[in-house]
Formats: C-alpha cells, structure tokens, sequence
C-alpha cells in the first residue's frame, strides 16, 4: 500500500489515524458485534457516537450552550436553500457579499426567497479580493459571507461589523482550520468533505434564538427548528460520516485543538506561498492580505505547462493538482488533514519544475 | 471478533463481503493511494464508481433507458416533501393511501403544497392491512403508497391501477427484496439504510417525462430535474455511501439478482410466520394476505415477557428485536443481509422461550 498526498479540494485527505480506525472497527465497533454503518441510529452504541461527535465540537470550536449543532444531509447547496427558507422571513431581504462561485450559487438560491442585496462584490478582479467598504442595508433579515472560498483562494480576516442582524457564513471549505469567535455569527454551516470527513453531511452552527422563524411551508427536513427539536435525529441522520467526524474530531483535540491545528496551516500555507512568490514561472492571482490558508490557486504562463506540471506532479504521488474547471490553472488545497511534509513535498517540486521549464 | 443477528429496522445489517471489501480498501482503494472517502467526486476513480453502481441497480431492478436513477442525500423523509415540490403543480392534488405511520409522514409534508385525498386508510384495525376498494380521484397529480410499511408489517402485492396519473412508492423497506415492474411506477424512492447501504443516501428512480414539473421557487437541491441533469452530481454527492451502496448490489448480482434474493426472503420470512404462527405464546397482528417479508411485528401477552424476550435474546447474539417506540411489543427485521442462519436461530429462540415461559 502506498498512500498519496492528495491536494483535491474536498472530498480530500482524512487523517490515517482516522482511516485505521475505521478500517479496524469496519466489522465490530468496539465489542457491539456490528459496523457502526449497521446500528440503529436509536441504539445505545450510536447515541454515544453522535454526542460525543457533538461535545468534541463544541470543545473545538468553542460554541456556547446558546447555539445548536446539528448534523445534516444535502451538502452546503442544501443550506444555501435552508437559509433563507429559515431566515428570509420578516423583510424578505438580505445582504450578501459576492466573493466567488459559491457566494454566488448562494445568492441564485436566496432570489427563490425574497431580496438579495450585493452590498459588496470582488468580482470586478476576478474574485482575487476580499472587498472591504460597504454598509450594511437597513431592513434586513441576514448578511452572508462565504468565509473560505475555495475555487479563487481568498478567506475573510476580518469580519463584516452586521450590529444586531445575523451574520451567516459559509465556512465549507476552512471550518476547524483556524480560530474563529463562534458568537460573532447568528449561523456557520459547512459540508463536512473538506475539514470534517466523508461527503453527506453538514454541520450546522446555529443561535437558538433564530430557530422558528421558517417561512410557513418549509418542509419539516429543511426546518432548523425541527432539526434542533431532534437532535439531529428527527429522521436517519447520516451516521457513519457523523462517526468518520467524530473521529477527525478526537485526532484534531489530541493534536492539541484549533489553535495548534492554525499554527501548523499558517505554517503549511508559508512554505507553499513562499515557494510562489519566489518563482519566476508560477503566480499566484491573489491579493497577499485576503490569501486563504487552505486552497491555493496559482498557474504556470501557458495551459500546456500546467497540464505537464499536473501529470509529472501526479507520478511523484502529489495529486489532484488541477484548479477548478470554472477557473483552469492549478491549485493545491492543504486541509488540515495534509501532512507538512506534502506541502514540502509539492513546494521541492514546483522548485524542480521550474528550473527544467524555464 | 464475533458478529452479531441484527434485527434493527434500519440502518441494519450488512453482508460481511461488502464490509470485509470496504475494510480491505479503506486506506487504499484499487491502488490509488486514497480511500474512496477520500476522493474527489469529479475524479474518474469516482466516476466509474457511481457509474458502475447505476449499472449494476438498472440491472438488478430491470430499469428502463426511459428512466433517470438519482444517488440523492436527505432520507426517504426529504422525498416526502421532493415529491410534492417536484410533482403536485398542476392540480395542486394528490391520492394518497394511508397505510401507516410513514404514510402519515409524507401525506404531512405533501399538506404544505396542496390539496391531499386519502383515498384509502387501514388506520380502523391500526394498519393491520392493506386496503382494497379505493377509487383514484379525478384531477389529480399523483397517487401516492407505501410499498412496505416498516412499523406496521404490511406490505402491497397488488398495486393500485393508477391508469395515467403517475404512482409514487415509497420502498424504502423492501426495495430489491422482491421483484417489482419499475414501469408501473412514476417514481420510487427509498432510503438505502435498509437494503442498500449505509444511511445518508437515498436512491430515486423517476420516470424522464416527469422530470422538471416542480413549483417556480424549488431549490436546485430538490429539484430532480437539476439532479437528473447533474447525473447527481450538481454538487457532492454521498460518495462513501454511493460506494458501499454499489459492493452491496455486486454482491447481489453474484447471488443471482432479486429474483434469487426474493427466493430467500420468502423462505426466511415463512420460518418466522411458521414459529409465530405455532406458538401459543406470541401472536403477530398482520393480515396474512398482506404481511411484509422484511419486517416481522409480533408480541407476547404483556410487556414484561417482551422485555424479558429482548433481553434474552440480546445475550444470544440476536439484537435490536423491540418495536418501534409508537406501536411497541418486538419487531424483526430481516433483510437481504440477514442470513437464513440468523432467522433461524431466532425461531429456535422464539420456540425456547415459550416453552419456558407459558
Ligand atoms: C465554500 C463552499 N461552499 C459550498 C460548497 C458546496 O458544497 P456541497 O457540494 O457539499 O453542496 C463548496 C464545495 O466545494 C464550497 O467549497
Ligand atoms: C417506509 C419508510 N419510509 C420512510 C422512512 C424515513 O426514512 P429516513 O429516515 O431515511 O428519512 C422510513 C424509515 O425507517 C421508512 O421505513
Ligand atoms: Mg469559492
Ligand atoms: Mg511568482
Ligand atoms: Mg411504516
Ligand atoms: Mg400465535
């Protein structure tokens, strides 16, 4: 068996501890004589999977008794939707800021709900910013961001000031990369395929004050209020990417939390940002203060070289190097499950590929 | 390592093949260095996944070119409210037959969109059957059943004529059980944690004429003509599931396909209605006529025998036996995984137990 480092974008790299042990409890978790894919989500066995998945969370992130967690099906496209079914209520109008394809995949669902404010947008540079002077509308139910954007490489430093209206984020992409302060948001969702574990399910972070306030027809599924009401176990949750987290969840405590998790990415980006800046062959498109920890886009001058970079990258085991199909070039994404020595691995070959190509 | 006969109604067992597979290849799937949760979706090791379970199902049920095959997320309880959104826009009216608790659930959530007839009830003798002499409503947009009820123990083995208007089911407890026509229907759904795979992936199967009818205002997500269109990946699909989902249908290929399946579920299904049938301590409260294969109710005279039943058995390897919280007394349910061996071991327990205890 020969492991890979794979920089694909999500679903991407799980930790080994993770994947061993869910390798070794595949047929018998812990002594229950079944997979944790078998249990009923009802039994005993599972309850202390899920809450513990829950407590390790909150441990990790700092979340206060005043806002639910709650483990979802339906990907981060689904909470584009839930948001405004749950929050567009009252003025039927919200702020978005627009800073890349899903902010504004965002966006196209809120419109089926009621008024989307652009009060900012980077899209006149191609999204290589994070836009910084706009106001807040008056008369609004929400703010969205998208914290982490993970085709163009940009992430929110600082956050917009919204007073009393709900911030809502996106974090898909950066969620447990580095520390951010839970209570400055009315509501963080994000698929769990990036930082997490296995596609198929979402957390969601939510006040509990702004559960209940859904459009009168939203469907019990997309009700935060009756997700809350069940603990995540209103229907099937889907439990074996719950169990999968539950276990990123005790590798990322163990490694020492957020904080030590943030020390080492900023160290990560580093190398590979240096590597960048040095090079007379690649670039990278994005402004050096909004630069995301994460997904680092960059490009060789023609499509050629980057085609080659990608399939040579591919023989020495660094995959999935190629940008988004929207956007072409390259792009590395260093979740927090890359091991350092593969982003030193990826930066010694960009070295090497440039001295043979230039 | 000693497994155990899981009777839970879902998530359930699996065969032990597919978990020895997915154990085998955690760390590494087909020497490509990643697990299968650690993909990218857009990747071609991916991409034949998900393709070659779709063969394989199309093979398994017999489906036609003529209709789409969805890997979705949400649980048979977002198609509750799918069906409506996607369906229930000309007439704003649906037939619904009301066979059961989860018959109650999607009549529910098909309420929030129109009009809905229960053209049909076995609520009278507490859903002990299924119901007969029914009529379907002019001007409607569907007829709506469920196909085998998990709570109650019934099942239909004659479906209604529908004539046009489309029929909906709801297999989600007996999908791939037993042989069914895919081209009486307008739409199956299921939920996979039953005979499929792990929970968090629900499979539809829509005939292509009825594709993009929903409401103005649905979203992307619940729109099967968006998930139809993006060969269910217009965003990250359940990849790990969709992966487990299609070991289980090489598995039953390799069987023999349904047809070979249904043949043992009949023989599993008669050692337990035989036993129930025998003894003069349990009683089983479904019409003969309409008892499903796959889920077993019966009961002891009172609550204490059923508790002492659970217990005991739970210590000869036979678990999860209790019915559902809303009907109580023991339940059993035996799915394609459960082998003939564990059906057996529990008649043998059943006759055991009322010898001691009559
Ligand atoms: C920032 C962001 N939001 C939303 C999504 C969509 O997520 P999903 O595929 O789970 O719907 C992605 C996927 O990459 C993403 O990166
Ligand atoms: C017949 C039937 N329909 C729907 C459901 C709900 O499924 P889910 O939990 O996937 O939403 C179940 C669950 O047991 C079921 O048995
Ligand atoms: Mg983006
Ligand atoms: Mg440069
Ligand atoms: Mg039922
Ligand atoms: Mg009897």
């Amino acid at each position: 068996m020969k492991r890979v480092y794979n920089f694909s974008a999500g679903p991407s790299m799980l930790p080994e501890w993770v994947l061993n042990r869910a390798s070794e409890e595949m047929l018998d978790y812990k002594g229950s004589g079944m997979s944790v894919m078998e249990m009923s989500h009802r039994s005993k066995a599972f309850a202390s999977i899920i809450e513990n998945a829950e407590t390790s969370l909150r441990k990790l992130m700092n979340i206060p008794e005043s806002y639910s967690v709650l483990f979802l099906q339906g990907g981060a496209s689904t909470q584009f939707a839930m948001v405004p079914m749950n929050f567009m209520c009252k003025y039927k109008s919200a702020d978005y800021i627009n800073t890349g394809s899903w902010s504004k995949k965002a966006m196209t669902e809120a419109k089926l709900f009621g008024n989307v404010n652009v009060i900012a947008s980077s899209e006149d540079k191609k999204f290589s910013y994070i836009p910084e002077n706009y106001t807040i509308s008056k008369d609004i139910d929400y703010v969205h961001i998208t914290g982490n954007n993970t085709i163009e490489g940009t992430r929110f430093t600082t956050l917009p000031d919204t007073g009393d209206v709900p911030l809502v984020a996106d974090y898909s992409s950066s969620i447990l990369s580095e520390e951010i302060d839970v209570t400055k948001f009315g509501l963080i969702y994000a698929g769990a395929q990036k930082n997490m574990g296995p596609a198929g399910l979402t957390v969601v972070i939510i006040r509990n004050d702004l559960l209940g306030k859904h459009f009168e027809n939203t469907p019990s599924m997309l009700r935060y209020d009756v997700q809350a009401k069940g603990k995540s176990l209103y229907n099937t949750p889907p439990c074996y990417s719950i169990y999968i987290a539950g276990l990123v969840f005790e590798w990322l405590l163990q490694l020492g939390g957020v904080k030590a998790m943030e020390k080492i990415n900023m160290e990560k980006a580093e190398i590979l940002y240096s590597a960048l800046e040095e090079s007379k062959l690649f670039t990278s498109p994005v402004n050096k203060k909004d630069r995301s920890l994460m997904n680092i886009p960059f490009m060789a001058p023609t499509d050629e070289l980057n085609k080659k970079f990608i399939s040579e990258a591919e023989v020495m085991g660094l995959t999935t190097l190629g940008g988004h199909a929207s956007v072409g070039g390259l792009r590395a994404s260093i979740y927090n499950a890359m091991p350092i020595d593969g982003v030193k691995k990826l930066a010694e070959f960009i070295r090497k590929f440039e001295k043979e190509n230039i």
